[in-house]
């Protein structure tokens, strides 16, 4: 196609994007790998070199060319990489962390996730010990592959909403699965549209009180999950009472896939109903209740937490392609400057752009240090209520985990997506390494739980607190949100008038204290008033953001006070700071009407914080480079022309067009007149049989 | 594959959508055909159903498949297209409008597109005469087809850092053009990747001042646009000293071919200079300054005042599928109500879906509104020009397009996400419809001048009116913004408290008067206080958009008032006051703080925004499925399961994912011990060569 290929002598104007990194990396005295390991620890950077080595050195892991893959080749590349990593961790031994840091490295959305990360899981907690015994092994095996059937067409969120039943049949020990309309279809389960051959279906119990046969009448336990295969082991097909297939492309998650799943009248074995919690015996048909319902949250909550780190991975790898090309493009001429000898401006020190790109720096830190202490929280709760089936806690991470997620898969979300924007027409290139961050993250806001519909968890723990608080006023105070609420009680009609600016200890109390105002409106609307519930969501979804934001600020405030002799250097431990600040106040600027309604912050202090936003970013801004090599995401995963950490931007997106496009193949006929597309080749009509 | 389709029989769970749709439809007493011939005229629905007809008939548009395509294979359908809507326009006689509706309808980017848009009206605007008769009907007859090449791999909005050069050789009478460094490369210049066999180059122009071959010295005269042909027009490759190719996939426009282009001492005759404005004399190699270098930004304004109308197709579409799927989707008890009875809410009747979802209802008919009122001042400017070389309100029209290009289509771009994010799970499928929308829309927001950038233009434009107005307090005002600038004048210190909940006039003078105290401010800051330019974006960022939302509110209130006989019945007057209303207060709550601190509006009335927010969504709730309805989008444009018309919903998302996904066709192997990966094919390394 090239006869002569010029470009291979040309290169970037100067000064390029490697000197210019050299440049950045030299001005900030932030010592990068000490920092990285106080960050992440020394195993888990050991963990991912030795790791990454591994999958750059096969080539199914390549990334260059994914983005032009139809989506049927797109599911076979990602269970590739799927067998493929199973494969080695057989090989190599690794252990399940192991095995995540190959998933995370590969990042693709591997179609055997749910089998992983929801069957297994599912049947570890909710079988009994029989059907542990006979399962646990064939599933660590991958000897079966299964999926998790919950969400249907029609239904979603509102478990109790499912119309799958599940009918209980005396005369042959068996249960009925049923899809009684087309709503009732199993829909967007991952792992079952292609790969799986079991899921677990999760149907309404139904079990006759009355009669028998077409005229028995059933009572309706509610929501069970059951074993069930659906495609047969050899031939990989369902049997005729059952329809199972991919539901098709979707904005993100291509590689996976998720299906619809419809029963008739299937069925299947009494052992397919899961009963480490709840059974039906088969010999009287007598249903027995689960011991403690709140364990079945328990797994949720454990998924939301990991979100939240996940959720800083995700802003972490954006903001590090941002912060990196934006040091390196330039643009325009200072307007102030005599114009015949200024060189143009690095794009990230246009205020317009900090203000963008800056504070989703900070929240980098402010996510890493909640999910941490989210991390312990669980396992503290986890540990308390295995030794002493202590559920006290439970309640509390539930409403911490629910409000959390909703607000860091927001921030990540919508942190992406601004990354994506301030890096202008190259942000929207396919070197961004975004297109298909972006598409796979945005699923997050409304997977596990809507990112507005499950702050009514939050709300309802909540107002539960000042309802128990205004009974008891003078019971002793067990939690940080407790005694929160517990001062404002005691001071709230006087205004606060805290010194956000001197103090940062007024910062994390201006946040406690407007959650708790909210906290207390809630209650009042609610409980004293009367108020229709859903006519509070609005309501209580801010509360649920203002008592998240509150939660990301305290953790990070702890942390850095905490880990003070563990944070390398002094520049660090003051960079750390500002980056709190940063945080805290850009927050509040965004927040403002509700800082000076709770009377947390005078007005005037109010006005006073953009101007401080920008003085703590001229602070950071010498710093920022050094901050995302923190986070030592490496290029593999990064797979961004923009972020590389050597900045060799240009070099790589003319590479990645001009040498790695399989679109340059084609010679097209640009003569409207003939149907013919490739010049040469006559035909006219073979994309219509694509169609 | 499928043994026994037990699915053929199945019927969504009453009531379906077909039945909600109809009873929301039958609850409004909108008169909604009538209403569309008033906002669209009966001209646009004719021609829209007339066009319409022609591609539902030709398999060539039918759009069920495409969303599984491969990137190249995308190109191509777009092509075929492409070349198909040139086909119908020559044997049905279509005028230009007829084939941009055919393209809106087909929905696809068209790779012919810069030729038509760009190529075509950069020769008729800047072409000498005698280019113009030369190149004209060629240009029309699609004989070549050209691409727009200006955007460089380092150079985007700053024109004058292109670093493309034409160097003039007076011995040869030839430019030279060459790329000096790899970052000189075009880039994302539509059609140029693979269909163009010319472009308009953008280089600097470079001409001798003194000696000659390589110690000659040289002048640079800035950019200037040249016609150059870049392949053959038989072979359809390029000449040696040219390297041009697509430049990879991308976010979104991927049947685009973007691409790149190098120049290694490309020459080209002396009448490749467009030279309607300034030419090179091939004599004396001596340089004629354009005429009048405003008419160089004319038609980038027509481009942006266009994209106000198509900010409002596109968030029409989005909230035309979300307004009909969350009427019909249901999700949850209402928690008050009793649980046995009651039956689970209609989406769209939570106010955490109705506050997002209902205002972005109302923005379309702002958008509309102000896309008129610019569309007519374009077609007053270019009169004015042409008539009597009047370019004074060339600068009103420069600025008002930029700030609202700005404004509107970061709006329609939120928007759109906000829509698919309100509408959970099935809003990340593949049958919303708004996957490829989002994904070409957010273009948009960096395009034509990136969104935070041009808010520059209004700025330097409102500093120039106060300074004006500061110099002669007592000189006439003659547009509306130097009215309100004025009238601001005469009474900046006192509070006006205007009555926003019982005045709409108030509530257009409360966005004048918010614009007007910014105007003020940022003229004080720049030009008293001698801040620097670039210190104050943000408030030059601010400023625009709150002089653009004050254009959004006076169009719509003005059309609301001007078409009082022409806006069919009392309701549909009185909810498109609402609409206004509803408008302008969520804006006014989001923004409350600067309408606070400019004293137009009271912090009590500013508490009672949210409430009166929600008492106009009750009021337009009833009417929203016909309020979509009237802007008359034919399901063919929605291309969404969850839009159409009829609401069946639930039928086509399982059609589509049972009948219509090539995914369904690969029966796998999940055995991952092997790397075959579609069962008894043997082939675990096909993947691998597409790679």
């Amino acid at each position: 196609m090239v006869n002569k290929d010029f470009s291979a002598v040309l290169k970037p104007a100067a000064p390029d994007g490697a000197t210019i990194l050299a440049n950045e990396r030299a001005r900030s005295s932030i010592p990068v790998e000490a920092f990285s390991r106080y960050l992440l620890t020394p195993e888990y950077l050991e963990q991912q070199n030795r790791i990454l080595k591994v999958l750059e050195s096969d080539p199914l892991f390549k990334k260059r060319n994914q983005a032009n893959l139809a989506r049927p080749d797109l599911y076979k590349l990602a269970l590739a990489r799927a067998k493929r990593i199973r494969q080695l961790k057989d090989k190599l031994g690794w252990d399940d962390d192991e095995y995540q840091m190959a998933a995370t490295l590969c990042d693709d959305v591997l179609p055997y996730h749910l089998h992983t990360a929801m069957f297994i899981t599912t049947v570890a907690q909710q079988g009994s010990e029989a059907q542990k015994a006979y399962w646990m092994p064939k599933l660590e095996a991958w000897e079966v592959i299964g999926a998790y059937a919950q969400t249907e067409l029609g239904h979603g969120s509102n478990v109790r909403g499912l119309e799958l039943e599940a009918r209980w049949d005396p005369r042959t020990k068996e249960f009925v699965l049923h899809s009684p309309h087309l709503t009732a279809s199993k829909w967007w389960n991952g792992t079952m549209g292609r790969t799986a051959n079991y899921v677990i279906a999760v149907a309404q119990l139904l079990l006759p009180v009355s009669g028998s046969g077409a005229g028995a009448k059933y009572k309706n336990y509610g929501p069970h999950p059951f074993i069930v295969q659906i495609r047969d082991l050899k031939t990989h097909q369902p049997p005729d009472s059952i329809l199972v297939g991919d539901i098709g492309p979707k904005y993100g998650y291509n590689s996976m896939d998720n299906g619809y799943l419809l029963f008739n009248q299937h069925r299947v074995p009494h052992d397919a109903m899961l009963a480490g919690y709840s059974r039906v015996d088969p010999e009287t048909g007598a249903y027995t209740k689960p011991k403690n319902p709140e364990v079945v949250y328990g797994s949720l909550t454990h998924v939301r937490a990991n979100l939240v780190m996940e959720a800083r991975l995700a802003l972490a790898r954006a903001v590090t392609v941002a912060v990196r090309y934006l040091s390196i493009r330039r643009q325009f001429k200072d307007k102030d400057a005599p114009q015949d000898t200024a060189a143009e401006i690095n794009v990230l020190d246009y205020p317009t752009v900090q203000f963008r790109i800056l504070p989703l720096l900070a929240t980098t830190f402010a996510l890493h240090y909640s999910g941490k202490a989210m991390g312990e929280l669980y396992e503290r709760t986890r540990a308390d209520i295995e030794k002493s089936g202590d559920f006290a806690t439970l309640a509390e991470l539930h409403s911490t985990s629910s409000g959390l997620k909703s607000l860091c898969t927001d921030l990540s979300a919508n942190g992406i997506e601004t990354c994506r924007r301030a890096m202008g027409g190259h942000g929207f290139g396919g070197g961004s390494g975004l297109v298909q961050l972006n598409n796979n993250y945005l699923a997050k806001p409304t997977v596990e739980g809507d990112n507005y519909m499950i702050t009514q968890q939050v709300a309802r723990y909540l107002i539960k607190k000042v309802r128990e608080l205004a009974a008891r006023p003078n019971s002793q105070a067990t939690t940080r949100t407790e005694e929160s609420l517990k001062r404002f009680l005691a001071s709230k009609d006087k205004k606060l008038s805290l010194s956000v600016f001197t103090s940062d200890e007024d910062i994390v109390q201006a946040f406690e204290w407007r959650a708790a105002y909210l906290s207390f409106k809630a209650y009042e609307k609610r409980e004293i008033q009367k108020q229709t519930w859903n006519s509070l969501l609005i309501d209580f979804y801010r509360l649920s953001r203002a008592h998240s934001q509150s939660i990301l600020v305290i953790n990070f405030y702890n942390a850095i006070i905490n880990d003070s002799n563990t944070i390398p250097s002094a520049q660090t431990r003051s960079t750390l700071r500002d980056l709190f600040r940063l945080f805290a106040l850009s927050t509040m600027e965004a927040e403002a009407r509700e800082f000076y309604s709770c009377g947390a912050v005078s007005n005037e202090d109010l006005d006073a914080v953009t101007p401080r936003v920008f003085d703590l970013m001229q602070r950071i801004r010498p710093h920022a480079v050094s901050l995302v090599d923190a986070w030592a995401i490496p290029d593999f995963l990064l797979n961004s022309a923009l972020g590389r950490y050597d900045g060799k931007v240009y070099e790589e997106l003319f590479e990645l067009a001009h040498r790695q496009n399989p679109l340059n193949e084609i010679t097209v006929n640009p003569d409207y007149r003939t149907d013919e597309l490739v010049l040469g080749s006559g035909d006219g009509g073979q994309i219509l049989s694509k169609l």
